[in-house]
């Protein structure tokens, strides 16, 4: 049976414009790939209602799983529980549950619940809440869709909080060859090898250092003793390399 | 005028797996927003042809610039050029022009110019060269598509080919305010003054040092005149910041 699948949507202005560089995707995507989860897609749009639900229903019809990071905050440009709502067709309204961790999180700390932070407590009718164990304000649920905040920290926590409870495949595995060499010297046996290994997934990768050229070469799969049969293989072909 | 706009596409399943961290998103974003094209979206997609074909062509259709990192190379899973010659229907061969370039390279180098190497000639019929300062094999723009290398010095040196060549419009510019309170704190007094701005674009982005919350306040738009009564009236709410 082949892997669930998922898609990454990041919603942020701040990383379009330049001024952030974006963190979530790369944890997240070991994160999935350690599951057994297949991370298919990574869409980055602005805080831009129409431009939020429309990536939400094509991606959430696509794959089997949608993480959004960014959006769920108190201000005026944290739209992503209006737009998650909208493109469900589901009512949006302030819920006991969240109201009353957010009350609890802000008596304990000594500030005050006001308005903006009880927009926090705003969560789609039928979605589970997402635990938040560092700043309380919950992420949720909604059936195929993970709503989670930007912030690195709580996006992790967050991520904690769901991957064990979604059904994963086969994790991926993958091994990493380095040759000293550029990737026009290997392509041509490396082509070989792929041919011959068509069940596992054979990247190269050039890189730069001190001048010369090499290629790592990253075989991945779901069977460990294909990927050992094929990472002998390419050591054969080029050897004392490592 | 609006300004023009601009998507980015990620060829890698390297990101997708979490093997490799983008960085030549951060570096563009930049760069695009210094030249005044808006980036609208970014999108990352495995190596796969059809996947390739089909965001190539819905993000073509969409934005006024496309610009496309990684699959280039000499290797089997460099398919980038048959996929763009697939999007616009072209046919791809080995160019002249892509070949001499190449052929003088690796003789001024020494190394063989082999048959993988003569992949990276291969150029969709009507495609405009560009220049690869750092290891030759071009890079090429296709209507309004760019095909660039994934390697990040590459794409850097491509990306400083292809932009001045381009129409810009106004430079988004930004000023930050940052203050050592919570989202929460400033959320009501933000909202009216985004309001009362309504042709700037005001983001809140929060932060935690030192175990306590803060946020960055980022006012963006193309009037230097506007961004600073903006930044005026902020400081004038939540002073002695900065």
């Amino acid at each position: 049976m082949p892997n669930p699948t998922a898609a990454i949507l990041i919603i942020g202005d701040e990383i379009l414009s330049g001024r952030t560089r974006d963190s979530n995707t790369h944890y997240l995507a070991g994160e999935l790939t350690h599951h057994g989860i297949d991370l298919s897609e990574v869409r980055v749009v602005p805080d831009i209602h129409d431009r939020i639900v429309a990536a939400l229903n094509d991606l959430r019809a696509t794959y089997s799983h949608v993480f959004t990071s960014g959006g769920i905050g108190p201000t005026h440009d944290d739209i992503t529980a209006d737009a998650v709502a909208a493109a469900f067709g589901l009512p949006l309204d302030i819920r006991q549950d969240a109201y009353d961790i957010l009350a609890a999180h802000y008596a304990a700390t000594g500030l005050e619940f006001n308005a903006a932070r009880q927009r926090m407590a705003r969560i789609p009718e039928g979605a589970a809440l997402i635990e938040n164990p560092i700043s309380a304000a919950p992420g949720f649920t909604l059936g195929n869709v993970h709503v989670m905040a930007g912030v690195p920290t709580i996006f992790q926590a967050m991520v904690a909080s769901v991957l064990p409870g979604l059904t994963g495949g086969d994790p991926l595995m993958s091994q990493t060859y380095r040759i000293n060499r550029g990737e026009g010297v290997i392509a041509e046996a490396l082509g070989v090898l792929a041919a011959d290994f068509p069940d596992l997934s054979i990247g190269s990768y050039p890189f730069i250092q001190n001048g010369a050229y090499g290629s790592n070469v990253v075989i991945r799969g779901q069977d460990a003793g294909r990927i050992d049969a094929a990472m002998t293989r390419l050591a054969d072909l080029f050897p004392g390399e490592d």
